[in-house]
């Protein structure tokens, strides 16, 4: 007789803290596959598909075309695509060599960590914040040092906070508009936050990936005030294509080869099939289709805003743009896990935890998801309000 | 005046080996767009498309889904697809609950190395090999231990090496059919590979990328002889969808939830157009289409082989399967970078240069994709020719 297998021992560094949003979606999926009354405010997907030139240039690729290996760095006529409109829209000198197209920000975030930290090496970051960010690095072998970031901050990082540092750290990640807080940065904060990083040898990287989606704040580029910094976007959140998993590095030339390098041998290139379509968000056609996207959210914004205050929800961050609004419901629970996980079950309305971007204050606080239609954001509201005693 | 810059110090693990085939294949990518004459057999790129059905289904999602998010661990529907057509076609018991969609391969890889790999965990590998495997490894702290594989064992591994190991490496990977060299593991030696692997709690990842795609062998599946293995497959290639970027893991209980909290981290999802289709690939009518590819392939096979003889290239592992002719050219050259470099600059012609296989004895080798167009590969032979002097 053989011997029994042995279970697979996981490793220590997949315990990395679960991406609770994702658990929470799926869930969700479930209940709207089984019951048909879910209300998807967790993730930040936007209710409408791509901008109509996307979508007939991915049909007509889709139909017609091999859709092959691209090169890794991606093809490289959307390459200059993307430069060229980085170039137009902040009057910076990007080239088309210095981009690099991945798989999402999520696939851009893992080769610039891979290529620019090694083990051990300091993140730092703000808290609240983007957990993928704390999670993947944690994954990778980085040292995570989380700021707390509170209102007098707008929940951002300063430069003074980093001078405080006993070390300037290997890197710094600073996200505008945010995920989860939906606050913009100020533009002469970020232009210091990046100096410092310059001076200091910090690698700066830049999520901008809900830049287009600002209700009245002028969003900057971290590349209008430094060279040396590195930007992730893509066309997820304002061109309206997440689950076309396709976004960008924009690198300081030193780091182009061993990110490409990276990429070959990590993900071979690209999704072919988005490559084809995605420069056609970048035509005139597609930015107005997109920022009457963006008139919408900043009305299920007011919307959601007025909602929420009626179910008794009425501490909210600056919400100067993305598509988010991070809410107190600390009168609610201290749990914001079970306090979603049990919203969902009795409402069939999906938010996502506070614990998710805030492991130390995020008990209290849930993040909503206003892409989605206004009247979901209505229904979900009156809800809500069954739950916190206001209906 | 601010100081200047300091430019960005690429991390140590940044300095993995290059893929050099995806810098040969941008070369002749570049060349094809310059002078229109370049014959690409470096990279594993069939001259098809996706299956009709396949494409049809994508052109439809892409013009009027919204193609968001989709679950971390892929569509249900298509992991219950996935896992049908796994125990149709080999006779296991995988369920949907076992399958996680990838990014293909690549992406697959990461995440089961991650999951089940820790900081200096030693892996074995045959060499030659699949250059990502190695490099990937490296840059996630792995130590890759290569063992020699020569036309003795069909330049597969065998469970005799293994136990000749100083002690058990914490993982294997076996390929069948193998990249670079076309064979075809012995189906009794898999067996015995996966029983040792199992028996000495060393995780057996079984890559089966070009299951599918023999003339002959047969090719079995490491889940037939060990439900601890984990198996990596995708619809890259038998599938003809290779910039899709989709692909799947079949994994043991104990790391679905491991592989899927860093799927949600690093990821969000694998390509939601890509998912949306892919479905249709196994659909018989599907199936009819690309075993019509695969019959191709074998003539191509023989064509190239042919050719090559007549080109003074007579020494070629055996092709049992994939679509890789794995041969010695070392009666022309011991540096195949260069000599590769020097073919594609005097005739356009695209070969993978033997040393990202092999670093050891890979300067005398190359790697031809035969999945082109016939004509392409005669084409090729005859410029061949010109250069080993036998035109």
């Amino acid at each position: 007789m053989p011997r029994p297998d042995r279970p697979t021992r996981p490793s220590a560094r997949s315990g990395v803290a679960p991406f609770h949003v994702m658990e929470v979606l799926a869930a969700a999926k479930a209940r709207q596959r089984a019951r048909g009354d879910a209300l998807l405010l967790c993730t930040g997907q936007p209710a409408t598909p791509a901008p109509r030139r996307v979508r007939a240039a991915a049909a007509a690729a889709a139909a017609e075309e091999v859709l092959g290996y691209t090169e890794a760095a991606g093809d490289p006529a959307l390459r200059a695509a993307i430069a060229a409109w980085h170039r137009g829209r902040y009057g910076t000198a990007v080239t088309a060599g210095q981009v690099v197209v991945t798989t999402g920000v999520s696939g851009a975030l893992i080769l610039v960590f891979l290529a620019a930290l090694d083990p051990g090496d300091e993140v730092v970051l703000a808290r609240p914040g983007y957990p993928a960010y704390r999670n993947t690095l944690a994954a990778l072998g980085a040292e995570v040092v989380e700021l707390d970031c509170g209102p007098d901050t707008r929940h951002q990082l300063t430069a003074e906070m980093l001078a405080a540092l006993p070390r300037p750290p290997r890197a710094v990640i600073v996200t505008s508009p945010d995920n989860p807080t939906g606050t913009i940065i100020d533009e002469a904060e970020l232009a210091r936050i990046a100096r410092w990083c310059a001076a200091h040898g910090t690698l700066l990287v830049s999520d901008e990936i809900y830049h287009g989606i600002d209700y009245g704040r002028r969003c900057a580029s971290a590349l209008e005030s430094s060279a040396a910094a590195v930007v992730a976007g893509g066309f997820s959140k304002y061109f309206s294509m997440t689950g076309w998993r396709l976004g960008w590095l924009i690198l300081p030339e030193e780091l182009v080869g061993p990110v490409t390098r990276l990429a070959a041998n990590l993900t071979v290139c690209p999704p072919a099939v988005s490559q084809a379509a995605a420069a056609q968000a970048l035509h005139p056609e597609s930015l107005a289709e997109l920022d009457g996207h963006v008139r919408r959210y900043r009305d299920n914004r007011d919307l959601l805003l007025e909602g929420l205050a009626a179910a008794g929800i009425d501490r909210v961050a600056p919400a100067d743009g993305a598509f988010y609004l991070w809410a107190d419901v600390s009168d609610y629970t201290d749990d914001s896990l079970v306090w979603c996980a049990e919203l969902l079950d009795r409402t069939g309305v999906a938010l996502a935890p506070g614990v998710d971007f805030d492991a130390v204050h995020g008990g209290g606080r849930v993040r909503l998801c206003y892409a989605g239609a206004p009247g979901d954001l209505a229904e979900a509201c009156r809800r809500l309000s069954r739950v916190t005693g206001r209906a």
